[in-house]
């Protein structure tokens, strides 16, 4: 892949390049481009992302052809190809064969490192993949309790979305979340008996559960958990979570706050839940939270306008679904289906068909009411019928509303398409790129020169480092949950507790410029 | 749609201006992005239009979501949104409301009125839809015999296709045609007893059946109709039709011809039957036509890399089918599914299912050999069985390789989302564009200030016209298959034929700017 790169407002080169420079990365999960079409007819006029459609995306991982959110996710912050559940971790090949496996930077701690601002925001829990492979760097994607403590420990100075209950050992609900969801893999609390709250507080955040509270904030840094899980989807939340802020709004107090401190930003934004609605075949939950995300690319779009020193790029990790405008209803009357026969069925729903199940009695009692929440009214008694005998409620309304709304859908898993790529501002990619080339378009606008030289300095093999200069080495896994790298020599006695920002010499903090990694029995640390 | 276009070579703006301009506008019917994705891997490295990605098109069509061929060429061709089947007819609009219809000038018609030579290449009948939309004008793209006798008299430097039945009255079969697939709406001989392949020949025509007939041409005007209907499938070719030339090879002897006359040219390019496997959900079909389409990308790129002055253009009309890489099987294992198991059953077929079904015996007792050379071998006896069983062999056949294949499909008819634009060259189009946006870019490119300018003069209404010069006027019906359009005033007696380039004015012929149009009772005629 060659990098082409427009030029940077040369004319104005010298004053240009004194302003600070801001990277806005925002990921819509799991979006297959016909969920784009079908949100624009739904919404009746175009799409933010619409204006700033410049090319395509390959996504595969290095396992597959189709990726994970983790792979994908490690892709773009670190550029290169991974394998499924890995988290900002790549593999060290030799002979093209997977030797090792080792931590990558990932571009926002590099930005970190050049001296910008950072945050992320999300709809998910912050430690939920995508936003994970930009902060932290885990063998797995389910490791909540690492990936939210390297996140704590990160510094980072805006963190907005869900995730609470990773940050806590006991139950500590946050009161504004949604009727819990039918979900997988979902995190529970901390297994190591720490309360990263206290250690939120202590770092100097503010920290908020309610978009009220957000709004009152003035400065970094910030933590905002709104949710113990997940944020509501956008058309659920004024009915079941009406105290979350929206993505949009999120992001907008992002971008502000960032704004405010003068060194340039990095700030990472997912509207994560596409991804979950396409899981399920849901297109009303699809279309709430692409339109979610499109009025938070407004946000990024207009400050972008005003401050030309900025980058914004939009972009799905994968395709989901195989949703398609068209289906066996379709077949041989595609060309006589007015855009209504698509779109009128999906505008009766007020819920999504989480929303709507979420509400659903134990013994269904309310199943017609559901139904209606969910746009499926009248119900005639054969669909009724379906509904009551449903093993998964969720996934029969949406294939109901699915059937009505002429759509097809051909996985309840991820599909493998390339996928379109947006973006705004000077050095923006343009035309077919990888997954990975991300990085380098962001290092280059950033006048990062060497991404490689932070992964030199950030993540050194912890053993190798300390053998080489004649300490005694070793790994102690007393403590099952927080494993620690311990390297003596003569008085000198430092430790390396795992994913905090610091190593202990003769029991005094330092402070390092990244987290401490264990993975794979192997320590990974920061030189400085 | 606010269009932006590049400067060409403002430098160099005066020498440019005067060498010839070329415009070669390509087709890949019926593709959805997932098939070239697909297409690429089964490669095994990149396709040539992935170094030309530039942005999307919008593909509906006034009447639906999901447009058909006819609807989405005319948008294409002649810059308006109109319903389906019409081929180069759009409405005229009154307060929102369809009042009546009327032809458009296509952006081919027009770069021929701007004095730059013309071809149009296809591997369907060169009647088909889409080539028929840059070429003609009928309320129905059944209009076949229609559709044909216009071409002729356009006046076209190069036509390379399918079609011959459109020709002839009679049985004179193209010896070298594949043995005939299962289609649709396949046109016949002609009912209204022309031989057009004799006036293709009295017009200056070199007429060719074959690809070494083709090789022998030197010089424009050529004729070459290599098939009966279409030409085979691209993996087909060798064993069922090898004497008629690949979509690549009469791509670049048309580029070579339209070259040498120093006009400058226009070129038409479909890879017509990726749609036609894309309606049959055969990934084999689809494939061994991108493949096709891909390869025949390269000569124009070849071409405008060499000839600066030249904009290339290539796109789909509309998806078909919703392929994805991923189906039901793959619903919890796409991210361990590694790239073989999507593409070695697909390697393993020799012909198409369109192919392969072509030489299945009436008995079907050699259905085991046919399943083999789909690539389905060995074959269980389930799968026997269901294959004996079909109503559809090549439906079963598909549906039994997408299974193996990991291939998820959707509909067996056209899906409505935006799709991929490629494009190269001075003036090209970017970002997300909608199908009508075609003509204007290629007009600016040209220097055509108005394609408006053109419909005033090369359609009007011929009754209203010589109302108002005094004339008594008629439509003379006595023919049903040759409607004639009359004009009278004292002595002068003014005939307009259906579809011919001429007026008879007293028993002589007048050559026009463009073929006579009969559509809706109405004659629309050249004003010279």
């Amino acid at each position: 892949m060659v990098l082409l790169f427009t030029p940077i407002h040369p004319i104005h080169a010298a004053k240009s390049s004194t302003k600070p420079k801001n990277v806005i990365f925002m990921v819509m999960d799991g979006t297959n481009s016909d969920v784009l079409t079908l949100t624009r007819w739904y919404k009746g006029k175009s799409l933010a992302l619409d204006g700033i459609l410049v090319g395509g995306v390959k996504t595969y991982s290095l396992q597959s052809g189709i990726t994970d959110s983790a792979a994908a996710g490690t892709a773009m912050a670190t550029g290169f190809k991974t394998s499924v559940d890995m988290i900002g971790i790549v593999p060290q090949l030799k002979g093209g064969k997977v030797e090792a496996i080792r931590p990558a930077v990932s571009i926002l701690e590099a930005a970190k490192l050049h001296g910008l601002s950072t945050g992320i925001v999300t709809t998910s829990p912050v430690q939920h993949a995508t936003p994970a492979a930009f902060t932290a760097h885990t063998i797995s994607r389910n490791g909540y309790d690492d990936i939210a403590e390297q996140q704590v420990y990160q510094g980072l100075d805006v963190v907005l979305g869900g995730g609470m209950v990773s940050l806590l050992s006991k139950k500590n609900t946050n009161p504004y979340s949604a009727p819990k969801g039918i979900g997988s893999n979902m995190p529970s609390y901390r297994k190591d008996g720490e309360n990263l709250l206290e250690e939120i507080k202590n770092n100097g955040y503010s920290f908020v559960k309610a978009k009220s509270e957000l709004d009152a904030v003035k400065k970094t840094k910030v933590w905002g958990s709104f949710a113990d899980i997940d944020i509501a989807y956008e058309f659920d939340r004024p009915t079941l979570a009406p105290k979350q802020p929206s993505l949009a709004e999120m992001t907008k107090k992002a971008i502000h706050l960032l704004d405010k401190k003068q060194t340039g930003f990095f700030l990472f934004v997912e509207g994560s839940k596409i991804d979950w609605a396409a899981h399920k075949n849901d297109p009303v939950g699809m279309i709430s939270e692409i339109l979610s995300f499109d009025s938070a690319v407004k946000e990024p779009l207009y400050f972008a306008k005003k401050n030309p020193n900025t980058l914004l790029i939009a972009v799905t990790d994968h395709g989901n679904s195989g949703l398609t405008m068209g289906n066996h209803n379709t077949n041989k009357s595609y060309f006589k289906t007015p855009v209504h026969q698509f779109i009128d069925p999906l505008r009766k729903a007020k819920l999504t068909a989480t929303g709507a199940a979420a509400l659903l009695k134990k013994d269904r009692s309310n199943i017609k009411e559901i139904a209606k929440y969910y746009g499926l009214s009248p119900l005639p008694e054969k669909e009724l019928k379906r509904l009551k005998a449903a093993s998964n409620v969720e996934l029969e309304l949406a294939k109901q509303m699915a059937e009505r709304a002429n759509l097809g859908f051909t996985t309840l898993g991820h599909s493998g398409e390339d996928v379109f790529l947006y973006a705004y501002g000077p050095g923006k990619p343009t035309g077919l790129i990888n997954n990975t080339d991300f990085p380098s378009y962001i290092s280059k606008f950033l006048g990062i020169t060497s991404l490689d030289r932070f992964n030199q300095s950030l993540f050194v093999n912890a053993t190798d480092y300390y053998d080489k200069k004649g300490y005694k080495t070793k790994i102690d896994l007393s403590n099952p949950h927080n494993p620690l790298f311990i390297a003596q020599k003569n008085e000198e006695k430092i430790e390396y507790p795992i994913n905090k920002n610091y190593k202990i010499v003769n029991g005094k903090r330092k402070k390092l410029s990244g987290v401490n990694i264990y993975v794979n029995h192997q320590f990974w640390i920061s030189k400085k």
